[in-house]
């Protein structure tokens, strides 16, 4: 038995997120599952470092297994695309210490939310992000932006009202650009990890304050709120990529 | 009554191409005109460049259309956007003069068409090019597209079997480029125009030479041939994209 590590992009449009819960649920999980036990004969559970919810993207998902296989890793991966859908890609597969786990060694982070704000978004990018289709105040945004970043009790970004676990989150970096080509604004964020929504609804957060909406400093007062309610909308999964994951 | 010109961008996928034969036939022509003609209250006629086929997709048609609407050039471009699905957009609207024609007046046109080289296409593009998935001789291909450069009969290149105007056509330039890290093979196609299937019928003539099953100069004979079996197969359609069209 060997652990194994998987670099997997997949377009989440048609699936209920990354987790599996039951069997057949339409996950990416458990059609990575699914493959996996094809090859090996025996049933693979896949671990996968963050939970993408429905309709979210991933670039740079990476995700592990113990596995028992004669296939060298060149072989699994050619073995993987194949019987995959065609909207999941495994990009690298590596031996990886016993130790590691995609979740509990994951460090940092990085997810990225792409606004069009153009009257009508590019027809080849239309799936891939959110058509919101006004103007937006990118100053104010980068402004308010950085009251967020810090650790801090992200509960009021939290999208889980019976959460019981801690709610504490550190952002490291919030990177907010606009491409002017093609009117698209793009937040990147870094952090030890993030709770559910909690990107979506910071995202919607900057959106309001990017419209005049709200005054960037009115994100230390829902910080301390502590209460979903004051925050801004959750903005829709179609735009989000988690990226990348680094471990230490 | 005004001539307007459009520069138009859109997803050919679940298109039936751009010329509309009859009503409801599910044309990218057919689109536009439905817009147009509610728009304005009377039929309108819409004039591409290039009748791109079933599948193709377009980052620069041209169209043009004679009407009478009180609406500036950018309302109209509004309104179509926003009655357009969301697989076509508008990207601009112009007066022109009124012997403006795009079809007769366009003197260039460049295509492009995508091949991907690598074990899986990338999950994003997929529907924007054609999953070959074996490595290519860029070298060769280049070879011998140089011996399409240049005014000849395309007869062997022509996907019509029952022509019955001229397949002389003028090729100005090809510019093949590999990208290394997507693994994608990009063949840009420039002329003053093409016959049916042209470009993918030589698109497949260039990856049987990439693959080795034809020299770079059995192009010659293929053209010298006139004969559609001498030539090689016909890509999907999906890889390929309407880029731009010049005006004298």
């Amino acid at each position: 038995m060997k652990n194994y590590r998987f670099i997997i992009e997949y377009d989440g449009s048609r699936y209920n997120g990354w987790q599996r819960l039951k069997e057949n649920d339409n996950t990416i999980q458990g059609k990575l599952e699914k493959v996996l036990s094809l090859m090996t004969g025996t049933e693979v559970r896949i671990i996968g470092s963050g939970r993408t919810d429905a309709g979210v993207h991933a670039r740079g998902q990476i995700a592990n297994a113990v596995m028992d296989t004669r296939l060298t890793t060149q072989e699994i991966k050619a073995y993987m695309n194949r019987y995959l859908p065609d909207d999941i890609r495994v990009n690298s597969v590596d031996i990886v210490s016993d130790r590691f786990h995609s979740r509990y060694n994951a460090s940092r982070k990085t997810y990225t939310y792409y606004i069009s704000t153009s009257e009508k978004s590019s027809v080849f990018k239309r799936k891939y992000l959110y058509s919101y289709g006004e103007k937006l105040d990118i100053e104010a945004m980068k402004e308010a932006s950085r009251f967020l970043i810090g650790e801090h009790d992200f509960k009021s970004f939290c999208g889980n009202r019976h959460m019981k676990k801690s709610t504490i989150r550190n952002i490291y970096e919030i990177d907010i650009r606009y491409d002017e080509n093609e009117g698209v604004v793009s937040i990147s964020y870094t952090g030890d990890g993030f709770l559910q929504y909690m990107i979506r609804i910071m995202t919607g957060t900057l959106i309001e304050t990017g419209r005049g909406d709200r005054k960037p400093e009115d994100i230390v007062q829902i910080l301390d709120k502590k209460d979903r309610q004051y925050a801004g909308y959750t903005v829709p999964p179609g735009g989000l990529f988690l990226e990348k994951v680094s471990f230490d």
